[in-house]
């Protein structure tokens, strides 16, 4: 049994992966004898014939993936300068082997095969650092490693634009892994495991959850809460929304977070408004769930409650208070909604509501190059859905008035429309209204 | 609630979800108002329009998808040669759009940002099937129809080899799809649904599964049965490996699968024999599992089993009767081996036996173009595994003695030895085995 | 740490549970060192020392307990002979304590607080050997033991009838334990455990299951199986049924169970045929199960399929051919069946079918004592279901003839007459039978 | 189908067992055409006969348990002195059969049979309200419910000592409901739902839970936390303990739960430490479970951790501060520890440390009548523990200084000496500690 010393899989794998997996959660780890966490020129060559080594393929794919493993480990115990050299190093050296694409493309110019050349110039494509990279999808915590990464990486591209062409590389191989077809969609509720729940409270980026008993609200009998999760990442939420069954269009989120107001009967609503959407993988910017997340969803609350007729959402405009400030003549109003406490002011309040709805509903309707202004309006628009509703004094929190002047709207998703909503606003970029708003926007 | 009647969702992802599934197990289904069976010309046209508004994704890729789900019912309900029809049209009509691909190339060539327009290229090397059956990743059952869609593909491809690059593209999917990363390894024992271990049964392809009780006897406490999974098609194994867990190493697959034997103790065994590794997805040619099935193995038993020492396979020689047909200077032999139940006769099996182990020897060893002559050699040989022992009389079951006269090999797996031997094996051509067997050779 | 050597938790409940729980399955195991299998008279006084330290409790409970599973190895270890002296022991040294007992009695006769009094009373009224079969509950597999314990004892009843105490006191124990409310009734098909599916071909009583087709046809998309079990129990079925789902009341159990006959629709089924229902455990013999049992599916396949009107059996009658060798006036039709194969002559079956249907009307509607004859009758009467239907030639396989001369009954559970049936049957010995049978009965 | 309407079961299990399981949870229920919330005296006569029905069995032991679903949503609709006068109804009126009693007794007296005379004495004991009783095992929440109702008992009887009977046979029942041997053993840790965690919050009875993070740091990787389950109450906790896992007897709770201090390595720790128990259902009381807990949960640390080599509590004096105060020669020790924040200063706390100690050894080892004075003392040494150290300022919260004056013990579970310490403690009143505190106390 002499074998059962340093096996190259003990050496590798097995342990390489506990290492990840612990240090995933830290800050990072000093690995000795092996670079330094600064990344010290010295030690980018030593990197350099790791990864090189990574790449070789030498002893089998089954080693090959073992030393992606090594290499992670090394990434996680760099300190941030030492992280901004690695992915440098990654983003300037490891690109396209340009002799070979040449070559390629040359013998696909000469081919009678094209299928066959087309194929081979296809492989010639792929830059060396996807090959690295694609290796750790076996890695344990490999697919998360990947994400976090590409999330260090969004925070230094702005000062090192240089690292451009590997957040693009990323992306397309993240966008391939989580396509949408391998995707689980659970529901989430009071009873789901408090570790991931405190991640809804982290990642909750429309209405922030204040505590927990506050979190338990939004997971009562009359609501539901669904999110998307990866296989392999089966701790990590992608994207979430809450839902609220109610009674007609709800328009005002202070009512639907409110923790003292009892529950209603979930089998008794008819409307199912999704009052928040929110992203949680920085590292995933760009690969896009929430469309599919939506559709799904509501497919889920028709089959478990039949009496749901209505699907909208109670969204923010985030962009209408920094819109409305460069928009001509609105100064009149503009002083009134810089005083703060407004909104708490009924005599204010009620000189203001009519010519903001209409704005609103100009701001709603508007596009630019055949997009809408407001972000979260080009989400729900090009899903096919349409503006149903503006609530003056929907949300009256602090972001609330600060991003839309406690604006809010719903936009409904008619399913029997929702293809043809989808093609006006894509094809010919015009947006779906109600009559109504329409109305209010001309007005 | 006037939109509860017919919408787009129910036409398409959930219904259509239903009836692939109910159909996957049938041989067809009639669909009315659609294509008939056999496809006739006047169809093809029809199909033509339905493939093409799949690919236009008008209505966003919701829709799409959903259109794509009805395009698998359609397939499901044609007839063989409506099929082989449908098939072709795929294969000869929705390859690369070449004037797409022509500009990127010229885009290419005059580009400054060499890295984007690598990315257009690679974007218009995709084929039009291929961005269609990448959809299929999302239909229920999507995974599994492309997988069986490609195992019909195989069994055309020899009179239609139009359908090759089809074929390729498909593969080429698939074998994204199933990276070894996203496989679940599963342990099955006899507390599996029968549901499941029917299917063992039907896919065993080296040592056939007599009866559930022979079944039952590979699952015994002196076994382990590993089989990878994928996400998408958790009641369907990829491939599986049957472990006996023994003492020295095994050389005789009857013992191993006598029912009568009585169980050893697991916990005091010392090796590890893989004596049975089959593959059950035909739609999966090609795609690799069976390196990263053995390693993975390997380290659960050693986690679970630390007296385990030696891995070992006892295999079969699949082509050393054919080889040995074509040998000169065997003529004696061939004519003693011709007669049945000559393995009966223990004169006859004596004086068979030593220059029988010498031409194994010879055969396992030699190398054509820098491969093993026998596929099963070759699989291990490129795992990184030696030829350890030849075994006389290993297997006298009907089919071991018309493969190789009733010989079978041990190939071993030392851990210690695994990156060297696969690194000669691969880059050099050469053979390991151990002393004995090399020797034998010679001899 | 020195107290990592020997503790008593290692020296018993652990160790102990272990090497029960490996015993369960053998015939015995010798325990070296301590009582022999015959368990000699030497031997019984060693024994008898281990039972009193065990009712002691000294040491605490927990202690108590774990050598509660000590005495459980002693008893796996002993050969039938020793088993059947063990069991003579506690049958007759470990009853009520006589001397505790006058003494409860007389302080009841002069209590004033009569409650009190009472409860004192009643545990001295438990005999000791139930005080020790009960720390049983918390040996690992002791309630699994007990069981066992039970059906060894009942192979010995007939011929030692000085055992019945300790088989009573058994019998009330687990009645406790297997208190309906305590049990999980769960649905089984083809995706269950082959485990556990071996078992119900094993212990199938009614129909026997001839091979793993036979038992995959009864778990096909048009039946359905359902099995009472105990959470200390899991993989032990305590009793199941088997169920189809068809079109009319069946009446030809041959169909049934004709594997090459394909599935039905079950979600366009009016009728649940509950066709066989089989006890599992020999030791709970006189623990009733079955009329929750059937209640608990008729509910369950109502939620499921609300199409289902019908609820009725497909039953034997295993008393008929006995009771019909002892009327008198049948000789003519006895001298026809004692032939073999008489079914199988048109002429003769033709000529037997009127009166032997009178006759087993006739059977079946008379009452003994207030009972029917028939006891599986009296087990659906008393469960408050109907004579609804006799079918001739209902089951022609060879215990069909035997035991009923090929005739089968149904005895139907219409939900509104459930009570009612169950009263007239129970309190006044009144067999309710649908018209049609009554009026042939009187014929 | 005329029978799908208005069923037996429809109107009994499955209907009530919603209504009861809605129920729980709330106040009370008002159940229109039955009796009326406060059972004023003309409903009593309703109930009483809604009893009767319960006990007769009439239509088979289905519809009795049915019908004890119907009296259950009684029982949860009645307002508070209703319940009061349902319960005293099942005191007073439904006791044991006094005439079958004395039947039985006589019986008993003149038999032969002793043994079959003994068994129906034992049942002419039971009273009629523990045969009613007993069918809410099969109840849909039937267990909890019972549970809840001595919950509810609890609090009346101090004021109405006449349902003490009651009390007492509920309690009797529940203690062969929940024998141990029956119950789970579940490790909760911070991946636990987050319905089970906020019960915990709840229950802890010893040191308050403040908040979720202070939850969080309790659940840590440093800590263990274990509870026994009933199956038929599968999300309710019936008792749980928390362990720390550390180097060293731990004798400061505030550093315990000191939610700042990093996590230390469990796998390193040498002695687990048990710093609070608590109970979680009032109902359950007098049922003892704590001894149990802590020795399966010793062997399953053991397992897990094998490093750990000692068992300790850290446990609270609940009852020192109130002997103290009864102590004779005390008065000048009492006068300091009556100012508030005595222990801050540290002159003060040095000049009381030594007397206090040693006062706090004596009231450890006195006993009067065989026990310890100290209730939580009681338990541990009756459990095999013995004292093992008297820690100074070891829980200096608000309760912690007013139960003890800032002082805590820790019993220690020596494996190889429980046995002993039971034995000394229970047969003779001797309380075990270690010289050390035996010394202190005799000073």
């Amino acid at each position: 049994m002499t074998e059962a010393g340093a096996t190259f899989l003990d050496r590798t794998v097995d342990r390489l992966g506990r290492m990840i997996r612990s240090a995933a959660g830290e800050a990072r780890v000093r690995i000795t004898g092996q670079v330094r966490p600064e990344l010290p020129e010295d030690d980018v060559a030593r990197l350099r014939r790791q990864i090189d080594t990574c790449l070789s393929a030498r002893g089998g794919e089954v080693s090959a993936r073992a030393r992606a493993a090594e290499l992670g480990t090394t990434y996680l115990g760099l300190a941030p300068t030492g992280r901004a050299r690695f992915l440098q190093l990654l983003a300037e050296e490891y690109g396209i082997d340009q002799e070979r694409l040449d070559a390629a493309l040359t013998a696909y110019a000469a081919a009678d095969d094209k299928h066959a050349a087309a194929a081979r110039l296809r492989t010639a494509l792929e830059s060396d650092r996807v090959r690295l990279l694609r290796q750790f999808s076996s890695v344990p915590q490999g697919v998360k490693f990947l994400v976090d990464l590409r999330a260090d990486l969004a925070a230094m591209l702005k000062r090192q634009p240089e690292l451009a062409p590997l957040d693009h590389d990323l992306r397309e191989l993240l966008a391939g892994w989580f396509d949408i077809g391998f995707l689980d969609l659970r529901r989430i509720g009071w009873d789901a495991p408090a570790s991931l729940l405190e991640k809804l409270i982290a990642y909750e980026s429309v209405h922030k959850i204040e505590s927990w008993s506050d979190l338990k609200n939004r997971l009562d009998s009359d609501r539901r809460c669904y999110a998307f999760f990866h296989p392999r990442m089966p701790d990590e939420p992608l994207i979430f929304v809450e839902v609220a069954l109610v009674n007609g269009i709800a328009g005002d989120v202070q009512i639907l977070l409110d923790e003292a107001a009892p529950a209603s009967d979930a089998h008794a609503a008819d409307t199912a408004i999704f009052y928040s959407i929110s992203n949680c993988q920085r590292g995933l910017a760009g690969v896009s769930f929430g469309d599919f997340l939506i559709k799904r969803v509501v497919e889920d609350l028709r089959k478990d409650l039949p009496k749901l007729g209505t699907f909208a959402t109670l969204s923010p405009m985030p962009g209408f208070a920094a819109w409305l400030a460069k928009e001509e003549g609105t100064v009149d109003l503009v002083a009134d909604i810089a005083r703060s406490n407004w909104h708490l002011e009924p005599e204010t309040a009620a000189r203001l509501e009519a010519p903001m709805l209409r704005l609103a509903a100009r701001y709603l309707i508007a596009t630019r190059n055949g997009k809408a202004l407001d972000r979260v309006a080009h989400f729900h628009l090009s899903n096919g859905a349409r503006v149903e509703r503006i609530n003056w004094l929907g949300d009256t929190s602090p972001a609330g008035l600060r991003q839309a002047h406690g604006l809010m709207v719903n936009y409904r998703y008619k399913l029997d429309e929702i293809e043809a909503n989808h093609e006006a606003y894509v094809a010919e970029g015009q947006v779906r209204a109600i009559g109504a708003v329409a109305k209010l926007a001309k007005g």
